[in-house]
């Protein structure tokens, strides 16, 4: 969810050379070329998802896979995107969790240019979200790391989760 | 989610002497009365939905209060259910997670009854779950309890949590 504290964990993985496809930037990559006049990034996904399916953002994100053994996915929607990932390996599902409080305030201090600068936007945000079906990864992950402290700690749990499996 | 060891913390907050209102009880109790001939439990729950809203079972639930400043409600399924319950006091929300290879194992070795006895099955049992929305509940929990080793640390971690917001 935003404001949870996946991108440490991404930067976490880098750091330890794994790479990390982020599946905004792909996605992304694909709106700057084809959006429609004035579409939101969050409307494009919805439309690309309705005309090549729902696991159309991880079908995308695949193709920039090269030669790595282990690869990262940040950004994972719904389910069917981790049904195309399991079609091509072993998928480990990690997810961060804080609590929406900690989540809103992180994020109105963010004050990111394309973040809602509400509480009320930031709730409908969330359920722009929920409605892609994120709630029901995050309900059968393999594992939730916990954001609701430091950053330090926040850490040392992630990288203690990553020795025991990587 | 089955098997997840929700059980567990409604054991400790009993012990702790806090009133807990098993969802399903109240629904079963229902459902002895109006149930149709083989009409199994969680279709009746969505029956029941589909008749009187998605919150309906907390509205049962809630007629189960008596005088108590604490209550807590064991195994809300959707949204609606938290809205209904928010408007009668401040809500927290505590989630129980474990790795779903886990909680086959554990449901699996349990046997209840009502519990289904293939991996297959109990993959299906997940979706109907989360069909009803207790995804979108995980993931915007306030705290979530992992529980993915022994039964006393997570015992000990719940104890934790409670002293901390009790
Ligand atoms: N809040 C609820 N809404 C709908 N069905 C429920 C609810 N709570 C329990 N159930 C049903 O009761 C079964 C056992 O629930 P539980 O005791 O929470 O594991 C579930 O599989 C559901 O079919």
């Amino acid at each position: 969810m935003p404001g949870s504290g996946k991108g440490e964990l991404a930067k976490i993985l880098r750091e330890k050379g794994i790479k990390v496809i982020t599946m905004s930037d792909v996605l992304r990559e694909k709106y700057y070329k084809e959006a429609k006049e004035g579409e939101r990034l969050m409307d494009f996904a919805k439309r690309i998802r309705e005309l090549y399916g729902k696991g159309a953002v991880a079908k995308l994100c695949i193709e920039k896979i090269e030669k790595e053994k282990i690869v990262a996915f940040d950004g994972v929607r719904n389910w069917e995107e981790i049904e195309e990932f399991k079609k091509i390996g072993d998928v480990t599902i990690i997810a961060v969790h804080s609590p929406p409080k900690l989540r809103y305030e992180r994020l109105l201090k963010r004050g990111r240019k394309d973040d809602t600068l509400t509480v009320e936007g930031l709730m409908k945000r969330d359920w722009e979200e929920l409605e892609m079906g994120i709630g029901n990864v995050i309900a059968l992950a393999d594992y939730i790391l916990i954001n609701d402290s430091t950053i330090e700690e926040f850490k040392s749990k992630a990288e203690e989760l990553l020795k025991r499996i990587l």
